[in-house]
């Protein structure tokens, strides 16, 4: 199964993608981060995003989506342009029929590397080694974006789609 | 100009369509509202949004999308759904090539009443003047959205399409 995973942004958004046969059978295929430049619309913004998700389905034909979800957030201001975003993200993978689940930021650390309070560089550390890459992937966002697509593959529990 | 208003929400969205020659002559097309039940999935509901959307511009062709801003929430669990709702609108708005813009709530209250600090009831009774409507339009989404319409027709001042 390929699984593309995605760290929601609107000025990075990072993307991961992985097949995964078994929790212990994974493969890297790809990763980046999408960026968008503010001194475009919201509205443009967000287009370019969802343009630039329709090439990577096209080019890696994931099955399943995953993604961060979005349970509260104490910068109501800098969840807002998430949430739209996000919103693009599930209203595309419904369009490609793939599967879709959203996992909390604790679950993602705690499937990565056992512990849902763990830094920021050791998720990065147990990504690389999962994925037996050479370096830790750059930048940040797709890092991130793998460790949620090896969430998806490790079947850990998921946020109510209900929900979010 | 064709003018369709929208007021956002994942479970009531409301919708109006009006014609505006000049701001002083106004004429009400058609209003309603699009609901979708919680017993879906978000990415379930935001696709079914996006489709009846679409209906709506094949329908009335409009060259205007007129929408209320997020601007802030106390309320954050309420504003991240609406704010999904807002990037699959903008998304839409963009593919469809129409000129967007979102106002702020008391702008629109301002407006189409005078007063800024309107109540809900004044606004849909000015509304009802407005428009020449025989009853104030129901249920409150769709007389909202009318009012978000008129607003555009109004060319009162909108938010930065850069925010939000």
């Amino acid at each position: 199964m390929i699984i593309l995973g995605i760290d929601p942004g609107l000025k990075h958004l990072g993307w991961g993608v992985i097949e995964a046969q078994t929790p212990q059978r994974m493969r890297h295929i790809a990763h980046g981060v999408i960026t968008t430049d503010a001194a475009f619309s919201m509205p443009e913004r967000l287009f370019s995003i969802y343009q630039d998700l329709v090439k990577l389905f096209d080019k890696y034909t994931p099955e399943a989506l995953a993604n961060e979800a979005l349970i509260f957030s104490k910068n109501v201001s800098s969840a807002l342009p998430v949430a739209h975003v996000r919103g693009v993200i599930l209203l595309l993978a419904i369009q490609q029929n793939v599967s879709i689940k959203s996992f909390a930021p604790n679950t993602i650390k705690q499937a990565v590397t056992g512990n849902g309070m763990a830094k920021k560089g050791e998720v990065q550390q147990m990504v690389k080694l999962l994925l037996k890459l050479e370096e830790i992937p750059k930048p940040d966002h797709a890092a991130d974006a793998l460790a949620i697509a090896i969430s998806y593959a490790y079947g850990v529990p998921a946020v109510s789609d209900r929900l979010t």
